[in-house]
């Protein structure tokens, strides 16, 4: 590590702090954005479960889709396991096109419950364990979240978190 | 905030650089991490493409793969073409598995060519037409590029903006 | 933006910094070619597992991939089932990409289990009953093995002792 | 080798001979094992082309399947393409089930040619440029080659010399 390197990493510290304050001057709040998911907003949501998933000591890789299931941002944390990367993706797809967790899709589809079989009417991309959430803006599923990587009970948490702490993401864009 | 407090930020971030720097030194720079892609080089890299995308009206999908074609990073600017996903993951995939541009395997798969029908070989993941690039550090293929959203040849552009701006990406990271 | 976002930038940054740095100390000599897959490596492998499978009456296919999930090598016994290359092939795959034996997984994939489901995650590619094991060098997983053609539990028996064995050839090239 | 593999190919012969015994009898060695690809033919064929490979500086994948166009082993030179997998499985796929080169094919199949639109018949497993080739004992065809890693050119000629020195390698088990 050199001089230079560290000037690097501050440049790029200051252009990650101008490009955002820039983007969010003015102090009026838009409101016609949070009525749909933008790349913007995905990719500060995966930042901030990335920064999550860090802290517990996973690594995932994490899908945010856009209300009608499809992908808006999909991104592999370093050292992710590769099966990870359609799993998450396809959980954002399974919330999104349900509407609801796949924890929750989890016990539905056990053998005898009510949606027995679901795995197969999709073409392999429903997913019936936890890592998968809706996102929601002002009451509305504007699209889903996807989290792969660890445990299928630290998956749950993330996505989780992920769907509670969008709310502030879709709040400061 | 002003640039007083951002100031102070910088200098706390240097301060701690250099404490912490005695902990990892010998002087030398160790230079496995570039061979290698990383999720802040791809996202770097994407980051830059579709500032260039969108000063040229076009809204892209930009896809980063390492050097196996196991995708890295994925994402969609806001009204991009549904499909641009699979075509820009696909493309990224293609030059990393065949170690060229889609550009030039373009012309390789006409009719009466050499390559001809290898679109059919890999399960509809070989792309041929251009927006795909390979990525590379020091001469080394560590990755490649899909770009999907423009005409062919505003995606073949884009994509050979990625494979020279990725030289600086590499070099700042 | 606030103090706290920027707080948690430049965090990351540091934490980047750190696990940079103690990753690549030390100076010492990189023995490369054990760290990665080699065909080698791969075929000397399945002549050992090959061996083991003819003492105990199994016409087996044994597939080899590298840390990234793509195969190596695969070979099937003469007599061996036409549908075990698909098999030994996914195992290897699922093995790499979830960093796990494939028996590891029948548990966690059993109705009420934690990953009930995943067979369809993939494609087609996530394999659910034994034979698969990821390969190690130095702690570190390289690739992975896939037999098939005996019964599951044969087949369980044949990977694991794969696993073991691939110790020795890793050592030997 | 070994005492104990020495062993082991002599109890097969044996074995081999008893089942096949009535029907060939009168002392005279059986032909039989020539009539149909065997994972030590293939295996050996492989190491061969290889060689040559190696020689012309390709980093090739090299397929060998039986008469129904099952692999028999395909394996991977070290830093050969990824796509490569594929292609080669599926040329030897090509060659084993039309009796015919890959590099015959290309010329058939090309716009206005007789077999037009081959490559669309058989989900994607037909190749329609060079590298695939039959193989053949005593004047049948027992299995197909199929090779892929340079260019058109060099791993038509690859295969070529794969197809003759096939003859060797059958004469020689």
């Amino acid at each position: 590590m050199n001089e230079q390197y560290i000037s690097s990493v501050v440049k790029a510290v200051l252009e990650e702090i101008k490009n955002t304050g820039s983007a969010h001057a003015g102090g009026h709040v838009c409101k016609c954005k949070k009525h749909r998911m933008t790349l913007e907003a995905a990719n500060a949501l995966i930042g901030k479960v990335m920064t999550k998933a860090d802290q517990m000591g996973v690594r995932a890789v994490v899908a945010v889709s856009d209300q009608a299931g499809r992908p808006v941002s999909v991104q592999s944390m370093d050292g992710a396991y590769i099966a990870s990367f359609d799993i998450a993706l396809n959980k954002s797809f399974t919330s999104a096109s349900l509407k609801m967790s796949t924890e929750a899709l989890s016990h539905l589809s056990q053998p005898g419950q009510s949606l027995y079989g679901i795995q197969f009417t999709n073409g392999g991309k429903i997913v019936i364990f936890g890592g998968g959430e809706v996102l929601e803006a002002e009451g509305k599923v504007i699209g889903a979240l996807g989290v792969s990587g660890g445990t299928a009970k630290q998956d749950t948490e993330l996505a989780a978190y992920g769907r509670e702490v969008f709310k502030e993401v879709i709040e400061c864009l």
